[in-house]
This record gives structure tokens, sequence and C-alpha cells, in this order.
């Protein structure tokens, strides 16, 4: 009994040497089990750790995971350690939850202690802080996209078979001067634009959302776009702005002719099907040079 | 029959030169019905018109009015002209409309054609554009509180008799450096903050949809506060921001704890009514120095 242990802790210790483990912390949506694919197909050893109310464990059938309260960050480094990995990874957005609602354990108040701190208290502010707690603990904090290859990254122009007609070209170009200075401000990502004018700005409630209150203010007439940029402080390791083929939908929903990006900046969750799917509904999917 | 209509005339005539009529024209909302109770306490001659779609005509019941379409500007310019006007007010909100649905007379292409041509295509810049119009046609446009008096405009630091604590007050400061970059780029004037993240950020939805909607993203924990401000090249005379009885309503049903504008640059309609529905639900309102 006790020499097998050995020999599987001699193996676990070899195969960490040969390869390093990924810890995939995981929110909600899409990405996270993307990221499980890709490390599947590259053999590449991964554990991970389902962050509570966010990540759906039903989707993750089959998988061994642990699922963590958010405020638990103690438990979330040990249960890294304790699991070898190396680097670790974060996918899915997060809400951020309540305070009060948050059962906060000792390293969590004190990441939270220095947040209070800072001035910028938005969520790029919390990522940053987030991220170096986790490179202090000598983990390699890595991006999505890394893992994912520069086949899921924006392109740069048209991506699909439409293009933006000059009136979308004007909408998109002030829509990125206007979600630059949003996301300077560390407010969101996201901004709708229709006849150069500003329909609905993203905050707290997502992209999702955006696109599908507006639906209800865009008028008759030159069809709006959705415009998403990367923030211009954001640690693209921490919450790369992301599309998916929900996000066409619902930009067709609303009656929006397409979305732009940042290319090289932005990832696309299933490429090919995002861009079948945008030119299935007649939308256009651009990519930004900046 | 002749000599009557010459007697008319006189009249008319010289109650032009006595004491000058204002034409009132009306968006939507309480304003409006307000500034024709101040003419008539102060025997001041009016005239009105009301927006097509947006003013309602059964709250003008008892009085006279011509309902003219937004977009004929040659009309409305007649209207106030035949009608001896001298001074013009602007008052109540007016959602701009689709552009392949207005009815567009001459005068208003020629000021689309002119609006079109400058970069800023937000309100602002429109309205700006439409006072300009006005004055060259020899009226003198007017802000809303120059009828209504000072006792209108919000005040300095706590009006009712609750006080924003610390907490607020930082939300508060957050809110109001948000807002003006905002107001700066003319998207919006009102934006929500909750333990110094902002929820929401306010742009063609108007300030009470915003409150609404934000009461699903405000979280538990210290209540959120709404911060509305003048965007810094607005004219005053054309869209001063505004709070009335319902926005202390709405935030009370989101949740919120209170409520800050600008001081002496902020609208406040049936002023004694709001502090005490304030009062009586125990928000704050709160008037900040710029």
């Amino acid at each position: 009994m006790l020499s097998n242990l050995t020999v599987v802790e001699q193996y676990a210790s070899r195969a960490v040497k040969v390869q390093s483990k990924i810890g995939i912390i995981a929110g909600s949506g899409l990405l996270p089990l993307r990221l499980i694919d890709s490390c599947r197909e590259s053999s590449k050893p991964y554990f991970i750790i389902l962050l509570e109310g966010e990540a759906k464990p039903s989707d993750y059938y089959g998988e061994d995971f642990s699922l963590i309260p958010i405020g638990s960050l103690g438990k979330t480094i040990n249960a890294l350690k304790k699991s070898n990995c190396t680097e670790v990874v974060m996918a899915g957005p997060v809400k951020r939850p309540s305070l009060s609602k948050l059962k906060l354990d000792l390293r969590a108040i004190k990441l939270l202690a220095r947040f209070a701190r800072s001035k910028n208290q938005g969520d790029d502010a919390l990522l940053r802080i987030l991220v170096k707690e986790l490179e202090l603990e000598g983990f390699k904090v890595i991006g999505a996209d890394e893992i994912l290859g520069k086949g899921s990254l924006a392109k740069v122009g048209v991506m699909g078979k439409h293009a933006p007609n000059q009136v979308a070209l004007d909408n998109i170009s002030l829509g990125i001067e206007v979600a630059q200075t949003l996301g300077s401000l560390d407010i969101g990502q996201s901004v709708i634009i229709q006849e150069n004018v500003v329909i609905g700005v993203e905050a707290a409630e997502g992209t999702d959302s955006l696109i599908q209150r507006c639906r209800k203010l865009l008028k008759e007439g030159s069809p709006g776009v959705l415009v998403k940029v990367k923030k211009p402080n954001q640690d693209p390791r921490a919450d790369l702005p992301t599309i998916g083929v929900n996000t066409v939908k619902i930009s067709f929903e609303s009656g929006l002719s397409g979305i732009a990006v940042v290319a090289n900046s932005t990832l696309i969750i299933d490429y090919d099907s995002v861009i079948n799917e945008a030119n299935s509904l007649g939308l256009f999917i651009y990519g930004q040079t900046q």
C-alpha cells in the first residue's frame, strides 16, 4: 500500500516535470469547456475549478472538478497547489457578487483589503490584483488564447461574407472611440451605435443584456452595430473580450447589421460556427485594427 | 368687420410691446405643464406647441395649442411668429425619432444637413444647432429655470432630512467623474454606482429606464446611488438635467439610497413634493458643487 502510493507520487512528480498541469478556473459560458476540449486534444493535463454560482456543474458531466465559492481564494490556491498546477487560466464571465453575500476566506479578505485601498475599483483592477496574487504564489497565469491558439482570435477586416457599408463603418468608428473611453474608466467593453448616435452602453449588465435591451431603443432606418473592445488597462490574460454564436444570434434578433471587434485582441469562441452563423443571418463580423 | 380686425391687430401689437409672448415647445413629461402654470401665475402671455408623439394632448385639456410633428421645423417657426412670440422655451424630454419616419419640412432638412456635417452628432449637438436656428429667426431662447425661478434649481448639499453617508459620498464622487466623461462624449447624463462599481450607464434609454433596469443588477449590501449631471457642452436652455417625484419613487423601488445632482444646474420639478417624497421614503437628495 505504502509502496503503491510512492509509485503514484513518483509518477505524479515525473509527470509534472514532463508537462505542466494547468488549472482552469471556470466562470460561466462556453469558454472553459472549449479550453478543456483543447487540453484534451493536445493531451495537456488539466485541473478544473468551477466557481460556484457561475459555472454550471451539469455542463462538466464526466469531468473531475472542485466546486469552490468565489470568495474562497485561499481554498482555490490550495486546490491548485495540491493538484500540482503550475499554470492557471481564468475563463468565462463572472458577476461580481454582493460583498455581504460572499463567504470570504482570510486570503480573499487580504486581497480585497488591498483592492479597497486602490483608487480604481472596476473589474480590471480587481482582476489585475488577482493575477498578481496568483503569480506571487508561483503560478504562471496564461490567457485563454494561448490554449485555444491564434485561430481563435478576431482577424483584421471582414471575417465572413458580409461587409459593413459606409454607414456601418462610421458607426464602428464612433463606437470604437466611445467604447475605449468607457474602457479607460473600467466601465464596460461594449456599445451599440445607430446613425452615429450612442444607443446603449454596457456596464454591469454584460454584452448580451445590452444587445437585448437595445432592441426597444433602436429606431427604424439604417441599422445599428455592436462594437466590443478591449479595455486599455485590461490584462488580456484575465478577461479578453469574447464573442460567440449567441452574440451573433441576439445581435440579429435585435436588428443589428453586424459586430465590430478589435482584431487580434478578441476571442471568438467556436470561430467557424460564429462566421457561419453570421453568414447565414446576413451579419458582418469586422476586425478593426487599433 | 375690417375695423374690428384692425383694433385686434393694434391690441396685439401693443400687447407684444408691453409684454413679450413666450412660445412653449413641449416634449413629454410634467415640465411644460409647470411652465404653463408659472406663466399663468405671473400673467405672462404664452403660446403652446405640442410635439406630436411626445406631449400628450389630453394633459393640455382647456389650453389652446398647436400639435406639430417633430420634423416640421418651418411650421414650428411660422406658428411661433404668427402668434407673435418673441421668446421660446423648449421643455420636456424628446426621443430622437427614426430619420426614415420623420416627415421633414425644408427647414428641418436644411438643419439636419448642417447637423450631418458636424462631427459630434449627439443630442447636445442637435439641440445647439436648433437653438442657433431659433436665434437666427430673432427669438430669444430661454431656459425653463428662468421661468420657474431659482427655487426650482437643486441647492448645494443635503436638500431633505436624509444625508448621504461616507459610502454614498464615495459613490457620488465616482459617479460625478464617470457621468461627466460620458457627458463630454454627449452620451448620457446619468449613472448608477454601488460600492464604487459602475452598475449602469444611461445612453438613449433615459434616466427612468436606467434606474428600472438596474434593479436586477444591484447587489445586496451597501445600496447604490443615482448620479445625474449636466453634460459639459450642454446648452442649459435646451436640456437642463431634471428630476421629479417619479425619479424619487423609482429610485426607491430599485433600492437606491439617494440621488445626487449638480447644484444650481439641475431642475427639480415640483421641488417641495420631491423633497417630501424623498423624506418619507428615506432617500437623500444631494446637490454637488462643481
